[in-house]
């Protein structure tokens, strides 16, 4: 860590300020006319038009304070989760908008930096999270930036061949971001596995962590909705695209909550459960949100997905680590992979029937592509993530803060007590 | 807790689902036409002109961040302040839509879903978490979905009562919301009046508690010009409204701090009034939002408020919880009831005055018709819930999330003791 | 503080609101038609056009969470950094819109207020929570009322001159609010220096306090393109001035964090660092942010803003205490001062360089105007602070809330060690 980070860090940045400087200019408002339609619509249905960068601010209050405190839950891993967060978020956005820019550059071989742009650099950002929820506690910044870069990469590759090439609809994202990014990340996961960190003593929340960890939960649960609309066409698509995600989670709540209890000792919630099932209705509908599913269709996705999120969480998580090898920190396969794949599923049918111009074939294809390059890719990362210079943590300093951050720690626990015993006496005298 | 809780919670949602199918479809932005008048505002004001769906996400922030974190204050009960909070809302928010809609069909007996039903299903939800605060940390999640279910309906009538029947204004739905949720929720509580709970040693703050609940004031604050400015008129109205608010919010911060230190020992700030009393000119204001008040009538109005509703917290809950078996947990008889029917006079008056179209007797009709369903509701509510088959939390376990929550407790605690011992005797070696 | 505060917040609410009703009143958008300019481009640009209310909210959960939940990184000082903050912002709005509407007043004598006239007062407000930080602490809220007012009485003159006599830009107010803010706290904070708070055992962290200022800092750091991009004129600028920032700020985190690993010990991240430097790249965009400087150049500014502000935070600011006699508990100096400066010049050399209409000449008084109206006013305003009788805190009971606040002390300490014998005996039986 030493001097690793910071060089690694300043020379990834300096790169990037390069390759701006050479293709990423301002959106002018003229030449990139694409946006042409939306003007027309706008005026056909201008009050229930959410304004784009409206939609990307929510999109970035989830990226930064969903993502980064939902994994807040771990006991003595904060710092890291929403400061890692941060650092990997900042990273990848710029990352992001050079490696999808690249395959749509302009004829004057530019970028053209809007509001849109700012929204898919975002959202290429949110596969990096989803997997980094995969390897929490295990790996160092430096392992965390390389899969950064090679991640969105690889994202950027299949983006452009499921929407470009394939022309399958995914206006969510449950394939090409969520299955996408939880299968890259188990895969990473799985190449990394370390039988010691079995049972972790860090590995695991307290009280207040717990709290922590639903401020993300919360912000990701209320603007989900922005999420799988903000790239949707304004108008009815869009509103229908809103509609169904917030129904569709709204029946998620219910359903998590349900088997949450029902599976769990006396009948009692689990915290895990409720901070991440209640989001798989969001990331299941994310492929069918702008088709015509009706209210009454979304809501029974997130019905399903509360439903097999939870169920994972209790059943198929500890499989996964005991039997596969898959150390899935924040349970990612529960939230993302298999609501993702749900999402895909949903949507083949939801064209099969019509619900939306497309090809069933297509849309099997993208999901097939999106499981294949994250599996192939992350595997890949992983074996380079795995070269023993990267200063991964040693098996008892993984889950701790302390290893990568100055923590106040002594002085805070000595104080708690002083200021305990300090009372305790205040008390008696 | 053990099967009664996830049967309700499924059937509950499949009854939902099933309503939905056959009631509630998309709009369609065509035969749905009603908000022409929007467009032509637009137009005049398009700058100033807040997007709807932009206003709702700020009520949702509201509901789900501002409500579910204000109630975290109570030392033990946080998971339930927020996560209960959460489940509430989102079976809240679809019942809402329905019993709303309901009043309101289409020609085709549909109800078309569009960003500002959206709203009004916040709206209605709103109603429930403020009862939910009168009886935090009493009763069972069964209790409160049955809870949710009838204060949901009888909101339906007054509301359709209020605006349809009566035609009064309550933009800001002092009336209609806050002080029918908070007088909704006192009958309910008085009905359940528990002597045993009175100095219950859970009922109380700790230091990092009181800061999350901080987390939801002041997300509430910032957005309740939003609140009640989201289905007032857009152009002159919906600005007046949001400056009425803003206005009335920062003057009762001022005069809530000044009362709190007045009237506590040494002249000390009281954490319960600033989470709460703060806010009480939001509510105050709401009737009179969209009215020709003035920014200085607004201020004058969340001046007094702040006063009436830190009083309210000082002096008058302890005598309803001592004298009338009324025990408010959050103090909503502070925020939300008096408040709220200060608001209500504001509105009489202001309609007497000429500040607004309509009739101040119609407007004492919508304050006297939503304090009589609200007592009447809440009493019959309360009764209900009363029955003993819920599963209601035996007095000691209240205020206490180990009853309803997997709670990292043991485990914490030790660790935590573990972690300080650990702390000193590296200090000492 | 037993009658002061109270007597002084209560008669300055009361000035106020008296003040309102002369001069304060609603913008009717039919004299006040300004913003015709507006209008035209919002056709030209309308998607990408986001809303000034929008932008008004993102402005304003900055001041209230942003600024409130940053400094409560203090351990025992969380209910005075967001309580306090609530309280200064509360008043500060309402007097800045007397205090910069009183330079244009229309003519009828009156302050219309809207949006705008909303955001330049949040703007105001921010100067004074810049200046807070730098005397965290070590103020009683009489003295920080007396600042309140005095600064934002100077804060409306120096921007007067800059924005309407000098004419230079500063869209993002690198100098008229953060480098003004910061060298204004920075002279109060000099004159009220107390060798006897060097090292203050308060005056530090505990795990949850700085994970809760982290949700201020990511707060801010998401919203900073609305802040430098809410008064830029619509169209191509402002959308320019909302990528510069974001660039700026995704730079300025890698540079932030990499100084941080390589100044400090082994290599760790030290929380103070990120928590504000990460920041600094969207001070020192500010001025800049809305000139055609291109996305490299945005970035280039953040990443030198990171560098210089953490290597103030371990360099500089321990000189500054120990040999200059300024204790600034945020670290302002690094957060705004040095980077607003920086803002500053590079505006000079962008205007003189022809990326904006302008005059660098103009740009450097104004840049001269900020810090001399910051350093005159903050000593003439510490003087009045330090005379006897506004309660300053006495040295032992600096940082700590429990002179000012009810703290759930006692109790919380024992029943926190309670709770953990508790659970010992427990896990023994």
């Amino acid at each position: 860590m030493r001097l690793k980070f910071p060089i690694l860090a300043l020379t990834l940045e300096i790169i990037t300020i390069i390759l701006f400087s050479v293709f990423v200019v301002y959106d002018d408002g003229e030449k990139h006319d694409g946006h042409g339609d939306h003007e027309h619509v706008s005026t056909v249905n201008h009050v229930q038009h959410p304004s784009p960068y409206a939609l990307f601010q929510d999109v970035h209050v989830m990226i930064f304070i969903g993502f980064g405190f939902l994994m807040t839950f771990l006991k003595r891993y904060g710092f890291s989760s929403v400061g890692l967060n941060l650092l990997l978020a900042a990273f990848a956005l710029q990352w992001g908008l050079l490696m999808q820019g690249l395959w749509h550059l302009d004829a004057d071989g530019k970028i053209r930096v809007d509001v849109f742009k700012m929204i898919n650099a975002d959202f290429s950002t949110a596969t990096v999270l989803i997997s980094f929820g995969a390897v929490l506690g295990k790996t160092s910044p430096v392992q965390l930036l390389i899969m950064t870069i090679l991640e969105i990469t690889i994202f950027g590759i299949n983006e452009h061949l499921v929407a470009n090439v394939l022309g399958a609809n995914d206006v969510g994202a449950s394939m090409i971001i969520h299955a996408f990014g939880a299968y890259f990340g188990l895969a990473v996961a799985r190449v990394l596995y370390r039988p010691a960190l079995r049972d972790h003593e860090n590995n695991g929340s307290v009280y207040h962590s717990d709290l922590f960890a639903m401020i993300g939960t919360v912000f990701l649960w209320m603007f989900w909705p922005s999420f799988n609309s903000a790239i949707a066409n304004p108008g009815a698509d869009q509103l229908m695209a809103v509609t169904n995600t917030y129904f569709s989670l709204a029946a998620c709540v219910l359903s998590a909550y349900a088997i949450s209890s029902l599976v769990e000792h006396k009948g009692k919630l689990d915290m895990v459960h409720i901070q991440n099932a209640t989001l798989a209705g969001g990331v299941a509908v994310g492929t069918c949100a702008d088709m015509n599913i009706g209210p009454f269709g979304a809501m029974l996705i997130g019905f399903v997905a509360g439903i097999i999120s939870t169920l994972g969480f209790k059943f198929l998580s500890p499989i996964l680590a005991s039997h596969l090898g898959i150390q899935d920190t924040c349970g990612v396969h529960n939230l993302h992979g298999m609501p993702g794949i749900l999402g895909g599923i949903a949507g083949i049918v939801a064209v099969a029937m019509g619900k939306k111009n497309g090809s069933a074939a297509m849309q099997a294809c993208a999901l097939a592509s999106s499981l294949g390059f994250a599996l192939v890719g992350g595997a890949i990362t992983g074996l380079i993530m795995k070269l023993p210079f990267w200063g991964q943590p040693p098996d008892q300093n993984c889950f701790d803060d302390s290893i990568y951050w100055e923590v106040p720690e002594e002085e805070e626990a000595e104080e708690s007590l002083a200021h305990g015993e300090h009372s305790t006496n205040k008390a008696e005298a």
